[in-house]
């Protein structure tokens, strides 16, 4: 299989991957949960080339996860806001945060903290059972074959 | 910035990504999450070449998220196990799974259930704030830098 294959697997994360399995893609995407929209700002702050961004905040558009809006008539200028299913991206992007924290911190803490509003403490994300709330592990979950198994 | 740089960044996501942010890798985590070990196993479920694997399962190993381990003598045969640092990742792996059911079930529903053992329920992972176990939403967290701010 040739990874341009890869989306058409019958699997979610295949799936996923083949949206965001690119180099670049979660950076633009945890930028813009940051609150960064417009192109020079994603290109500053990631230091990408302008070909490569504009190729991945096209791919990023059309598969619904940012939405290009004009903000400015002349001239013409767009920015890129994250759609319902592009900020639903968040907890990976906080698993990635925890995971990058926890293990890559070269001993010296989290570069940056992340405060939850609602509770006003500084915090990382769980990753917890949507039915009994206990914290996910691996040795703890088995898989079965769902109702989109047989497509 | 070259992507080559990014594992410079003084940025968990960046680090991360730098990691396995490339194509494939988090597939291969993925199955590895699911009990597969062995070079010629991932190799048929995944379809990739047996370069690219061992490339990418090279580079896991020296990131410490694999740990080859030899389980035949004559002739040498290894494994690929998780490591705690690489069991670490299944929150981002089901983060993943979440959203591509969700997002990308082309309306059949999810290819794959998760059956959480603890309490015996097909669940989701559902991403929550450590401390008060309020579920995370992009627009109630907000940044600020950490004690690995400035190195």
């Amino acid at each position: 299989m040739k990874w341009d294959d890869v989306k058409g697997n019958n699997c979610s994360v295949a799936r996923a991957l083949s949206i965001f399995g690119e180099r670049w893609t979660l950076l633009i995407l945890n930028h813009a949960s940051l609150g960064v929209t417009r192109f020079d700002h994603f290109q500053t702050q990631l230091g990408i080339s302008r070909h490569l961004l504009a190729e991945r905040l096209g791919t990023l558009v059309a598969e619904g996860i940012l939405s290009k809006v004009q903000y400015l008539e002349h001239p013409p200028r767009y920015e890129y806001i994250l759609t319902p299913k592009g900020q639903d991206l968040y907890p990976l992007l906080m698993a990635i945060v925890a995971w990058g924290d926890r293990w890559l911190d070269r001993g010296a803490g989290a570069p940056v903290e992340y405060v939850h509003q609602s509770c006003g403490h500084v915090m990382h994300g769980v990753m917890v059972c949507s039915v009994c709330g206990v914290e996910l592990k691996c040795d703890d979950v088995t898989v079965k074959p769902g109702p989109g198994w047989d497509i």
